[in-house]
């Protein structure tokens, strides 16, 4: 066992807070997070079941395990298994080359993780590998996710530039996808402003595809934002991989809006993920015209899209209140907000006293902040008592 | 009373059917109507609650009748009769008016009577005085309004201009203002598909209303459809009676569709009461950056209004089957479609030449129609095969 620690540690040294290289236990957490990652295609649900089950680390020896009963051979389990073992041999790879990109590692276990991924289930990610700052993309502070087409127009683009400004520069976190077309322009603009912006990519973070946007995205990771995988470095995006993606963007942010799409474009299973998962979903309207709307037109009327023409409707759909602002220069703040959260339950609801006690605030400071994570739409009330939303 | 009766006849001359003029209590009843169109402001309440209450007739000599007791005298219906009084002098002007110009009356006794003005209650139309084709205001045939700002664009002109040709060519009657901008535009195409097409003025009918719109408003009345007005000839359009005009368009048509308006374009009100009247409404969407499309989209987030993209949303709108098709004029036409259409199949393309001989047809009209059915979105082509959508 005590190899075992030495590898993991050789594999995760300069990819996780050196702390967590001397936690033997939270050493094999992380690291096994990240070897599923290596060994499973994203949304690998028979994985993700596993993993939900038994916790990563065990899940990952019995995975690893070749089964001796005869009648596990043609098992589900066993089926996925052959799926998983051809991997192995790459793992040592994938971990030297995010070392040499200077890539991090964030899962589930860690602060930063975006807390929305786990709304996807046993199709979460077990990880991501991040360039850039891995605090921005935690979750405490406000995210929208603008996406569209790659063919876009200049209608779109000048939306998409314009938006993207706006919520940039009111500290909300701008989410895309990296490709040309809407999405550079969205990280493009949130980049001018200064304001963090975030890629979710469909390949390993250590080539970005595409390679057309090598700059901008390298600008993007450097520049007080990041670009996240969940699939491990030296991974190429595949169609498969794509769909997945999106999954990401949908779940990791308080809102989608789709800029511009065609009508079978790939925005169009980013907001179908947001809308299953309940994420208010917003479109931009354009030119009946236009083959470049008409993807967003029927957002509104097959999937109820809002719809948005100004940044002020796009921060009203993620209840973004202007005044109070978000971002990493309230952080004292939200670290307050997330103890209070911490002591709120999203099924039984507990009084004003409890939460105060539970959370160690005074309750008067309890009752005050309760009342601001109403307005802001993450508590419930329920007469004098109170759930998480 | 042998008196009012030659009155009444002198004035509904010409204006009605001559079977009427020698039925004193039909005669009654629409000369009733007429009077109340004169002496009263569109939509006023008093007047229609004592109609209601009364009928016509009734309410007419009520309205007349000076009150003997004073404790009437500050009564409501005496604030109405001191509004209505002052108008009795031009009554005969108005009917003389309207036999110069050719116009006839029609009341809710009539059959050409649009039903839906009677979702308006106390505030609906005593009469219409019509140029053109009194028929082409009755209700049997599937109507639509496409209504919008005078100061359109070039974009919503195409878009007025394709949605009226298409509709009108189905033979659905399509309603709006006879304003410049959209509401010329849709009267425009659909004049020239030959379909009729209707239009509520805020005026007299004797004397247009704009001035600019003398000839297409003309031609509108001479090609089998019809201008209208629930106020007699003579009378100048004014703000309250564009606004009043606007509910008689909403509730006299299935459905009604914004397709260009600014923030505070009075389109806004006519769909505004298609909404309250339960009406489905649609809107065009346009560019976030035309301040001409800000009404439609708010009407999105405010009303609800379902997008509307192509002409087939709009028949969908009004629960229109084209198969079954409608509209007097093009009954030859719709039943060559059918037959045309009956013999495509949805799943197995067919050779224009088998499509020709199942249907009956030549096969170079048999070409000609599927291209214009290509053109509706009817049928699909595939290289040089058919199948029905």
């Amino acid at each position: 066992m005590s190899d075992d620690v030495d590898i993991m540690r050789a594999r995760l040294s300069g990819l996780v807070d050196p702390a967590i290289l001397d936690d033997p236990a939270q050493l094999a957490l992380r690291h096994a997070a990240a070897v599923w990652s290596c060994l499973t295609e994203p949304g690998d649900g028979i994985a993700g079941t596993l993993v939900d089950a038994l916790g990563a680390v065990h899940a990952l020896t019995v995975a690893l395990t070749e089964p001796g009963d005869r009648d596990l051979q043609d098992s589900t389990l066993n089926a996925a298994r052959r799926r998983w073992m051809p991997r192995v041999g790459g793992l040592d790879d994938a971990f030297e080359r995010a070392r040499l990109s200077g890539v991090r590692l964030v899962t589930s276990d860690d602060d930063d993780w975006p807390a929305g991924l786990s709304d996807l289930g046993a199709h979460a990610p077990r990880c991501l590998w991040v360039r850039g700052d891995v605090r921005s993309i935690g979750s405490e502070r406000s995210c929208v996710a603008l996406v569209g087409a790659r063919a876009a127009t200049s209608y779109g683009e000048h939306v998409a530039s314009e938006f993207s400004a706006a919520l940039a520069g009111d500290g909300i976190t701008v989410v895309s996808g990296g490709a040309y077309g809407i999405d550079g322009m969205a990280h493009r603009a949130a980049l001018a402003t200064g304001g963090p912006t975030l890629a979710f990519l469909a390949g390993g973070v250590d080539r970005p595809y595409p390679a057309g946007h090598d700059d901008l995205l390298r600008r993007v990771a450097e520049s007080g934002g990041a670009i996240a995988a969940e699939v491990p470095c030296g991974t190429t995006p595949t169609k498969w991989r794509f769909l997945q993606r999106n999954r990401l963007i949908a779940a990791s942010t308080h809102a989608t809006v789709v800029i511009e799409a065609g009508w079978r474009s790939g925005s169009l299973n980013t907001a179908g993920h947001a809308a299953a998962l309940g994420r208010p979903l917003g479109a931009v309207p354009g030119p009946v015209t236009s083959a470049a709307s008409a993807g967003c037109h029927r957002l509104f009327r097959e999937f109820g899209a809002q719809c948005v023409t100004t940044p002020d409707e796009v921060r009203e759909l993620i209840g973004f209140d202007r005044e109070r602002g978000s971002g990493s220069a309230a952080a004292g703040r939200t670290d307050d907000r997330t103890r209070l959260l911490d002591a709120l339950s999203r099924r039984t609801p507990r009084s004003t006293e409890e939460i105060a006690r539970r959370a160690g605030f005074d309750p008067g400071v309890a009752k005050a902040m309760l009342g601001v994570l109403e307005l802001e739409g993450g508590v419930r009330r329920h007469a004098d008592e109170w759930t998480r939303i």
